[in-house]
């Protein structure tokens, strides 16, 4: 279809670069922000333009945040022994609204995945590691140890061997705790259901009913 | 869900507005765009903004254009005695793709709708009866009289309401043709699935079978 202003092209063009947006949907998009006030239309533009250009990364975690330090790292409430390292931002996201975790994150930004070209060279593990190791030389009292990184990463091939590089990496600190999520029948699912897999592994690292109990 | 960043939570806010983007998608799409290089999102921004500034509407029809007149106006070859009546920019388009249309168009920026608040007067209405009279006003030989005007909206409550008002309103040129789509069976089409009235419709206004074929 031909479009009557290149403007209208150009806007078209660059919306249905987003995944999920096709040509049609772009169209869809931009005719309806030119039938909404101009404001719609500069706002969407400028927060795009600023979020670009100003958004920061923690210099401690590498999430997203608005100075150098974000603010889950930067919050002295939080206990800092315990690290769960996640593949994005999102994840982070994903995690702090369950409110069941009160550690610091490590944001690797993706996963080992040679079919893609990613090695561990371009993801966050060296200063992950530098992380733990300048966390246990105590250099003032207030400095406090790493005891446990959370391995948080999807269980995909990608993920796994992300894990495993991960496991190795960190297996110089002899004292460093190395957990994984658990795995199981998610609430509310129906046992039936539930694939042999992930049932097999809910019966084997089944907990106490109690402790069930006491989590809820 | 809480954002890390005031500027990522700015960012979702304006997608998130967007018709049919929830503010899961709008997070993929800005998360998307931060991992890609910085040019992607800075030149969907700047299209926006762009286009929202810049955007003209031709002088003659309303269509969206890059100059105060726009590509189909302007164009000498088109039949300027025969205008569509369409809803929007978007039916232009769509028309002009079928190729089957040399005449001009005239975009009425919308349907009446009470419901909406929207009369007569919000659309490009007085404009095309303006159009027609100067028309036939023989200024100069130039001039072409527009002798036939299709009333191009699509058969809901509010383009019904549309096509008799502007029928009324044109009732003053006694000798301009008004015409209105074909209303059939889509082709492809079984007809043992196609609904009552338009079947009934189809059956009334049939065409010589000899005209359909020349019409290919």
């Amino acid at each position: 279809m031909e479009y009557p202003s290149q403007l209208l092209t150009h806007a078209v063009d660059e919306f249905a670069k987003l995944p999920g947006v096709g040509r049609k949907t772009a169209l869809r998009l931009v005719l309806h922000l030119l039938r909404q006030e101009p404001a719609r239309a500069l706002q969407l533009g400028e927060s795009l333009i600023r979020l670009r250009n100003e958004v920061k990364y923690c210099k401690v975690c590498h999430n997203i945040s608005d100075s150098d330090i974000c603010s889950i790292c930067g919050n002295p409430q939080r206990d800092a022994s315990t690290i769960c390292v996640v593949e994005n931002v999102k994840e982070v996201m994903v995690i702090e609204a369950t409110r069941q975790f009160g550690g610091l994150y490590h944001v690797l930004g993706g996963l080992i995945s040679p079919m893609d070209g990613i090695g561990p060279q371009q993801l966050q593990i060296d200063s992950l590691v530098e992380r733990i190791r300048r966390s246990q030389q105590p250099v003032s009292a207030k400095n406090q140890p790493i005891q446990e990184v959370i391995l948080a990463l999807s269980t995909t091939m990608e993920g796994d061997t992300t894990n495993f590089y991960i496991f190795r990496k960190l297996a110089e600190f002899s004292d460093l705790k190395i957990t994984t999520l658990a795995r199981g029948v998610a609430v509310g699912d129906e046992i039936e259901y539930a694939d042999e897999i992930t049932l097999g592994k809910s019966i084997l690292n089944r907990t106490l009913f109690t402790d069930s109990f006491a989590k809820k």
